[in-house]
């Protein structure tokens, strides 16, 4: 593999922040958001690191230039990296994990599950999150089932779903059930995510927290006390704000 | 021990509903909420529970009157049981814990750390919330460390901190520095608690978001990445709304 070919795309990172979904909600991190994905969800809310439009944004960077930049902004201490995107399962990531963790970071990534590596049995906590029928997206189930296996040694795998409507709700269901033994985060959707080139775009929360009670009563009145509740917190503090 | 001692006093069971707090935000839960308190915080969220004047309230049931209702709430599906109060710690829970884990019930409580008992080992999750110095309260370190002691064979044990102010943090960071094995979660306080008397008071929203943001941007300044900084999600959803 060339130089060039090891390189990561970034879109942008930023932090420290918290993280505002999931496994890790609350937990200070940096974010590495990588630019290019193999889905294109309607409701996208990252459409800036997704859509070729704004590939001219998206940075090829080494390794040790992104931990570099990373450890810049928490002044040189460890902290859990979250790998984001895009789809950052399609990045070259052997060589960051590998840099960060002599040094002490940690390093969390969420992928939709539609491409697996063998790299991800290296991460701290791997997030698959299946997109549900409203991302129109054609959902491969032994894809899926083959990241869960690429994840058995990583610390954490866990399965996070995207719930907009009832339909989303029975599909995180049927795919809960195949994966038994892995965790399960439901999170509402957010049906007015920012348009790639407005970073501080008009926001429902309102709507947003009507869609998670909602979502808590219907995980209540079936009776799905396994799975956890979250909201995108940091959507509920900042809005569809970029870069926080 | 006559079966009258045996007996919990309860101050209110509902749900279910998600935890709004701390290691298992959102996580389905019923709450079995516990009259008297040996502390009287003068920001306390849950004076109903807490204040003497509201004791006629409060019933004396048997674990399994208790386990009875919760299962009546959950259509007889276990579900994670959250014992909270007043401080819980005071009362007897043997029993309904031994009867709700052959059900597959599991367990979370929180508790200021004031009193320990044998039956913390007995927890699935033991959340201790040491109270800060803008409580009034005085801290008692060697009971937080009998209680920590205490719930060594609990499934999870984490240290909970409420945050109002910089003193507030400094304590935590002193506390969380007894016990660097411990996972801390870190919560801004809301500074407009609900009387007692009133179920819906109103609440300053804005000002517990500004909070959490402050608290957000202390832990990263300070970088005490290892911390998790949580809302009191409830109060996002349902600001001082009670059984809810």
């Amino acid at each position: 593999m060339t130089s060039f070919e090891q390189r990561i795309k970034v879109s942008e990172i930023f932090g420290p922040t918290i993280q505002g979904e999931g496994v890790v909600i609350g937990r200070p991190t940096v974010f590495v958001r990588t630019g290019g994905c193999d889905y294109r969800c309607v409701w996208c809310d990252s459409l800036h690191a997704v859509d070729n439009d704004y590939r001219q944004n998206w940075k090829p960077m080494h390794a040790r230039e992104i931990l570099d930049q990373v450890k810049s902004l928490t002044g040189n201490k460890p902290i859990m990296i979250t790998l984001s995107g895009g789809n950052p399962a399609i990045q070259p990531f052997e060589e960051l994990l590998a840099l960060g963790k002599v040094e002490g970071f940690t390093f969390a990534m969420e992928t939709q599950g539609s491409v697996c590596k063998p790299w991800f049995g290296d991460l701290d906590v791997l997030v698959l999150s299946p997109k549900p029928p409203s991302s129109e997206m054609v959902f491969d189930a032994r894809q899926l089932a083959a990241c869960v296996k690429a994840g058995e040694t990583a610390g954490n795998t866990v399965l996070k779903f995207v719930v907009f409507d009832d339909l989303d709700l029975e599909f995180a269901q049927e795919v809960a059930a195949s994966h038994p033994h892995l965790p399960i985060y439901l999170q509402p959707g957010n049906h007015t995510p920012p348009p790639a080139e407005d970073e501080n775009a008009q926001i429902d929360l309102e709507g947003i927290n009507q869609r998670m009670l909602w979502l808590i009563d219907k995980v209540n009145q079936t009776h799905w006390y396994t799975a956890t509740v979250l909201p995108q917190l940091h959507v509920m503090l900042w809005g569809n704000q970029r870069g926080v």
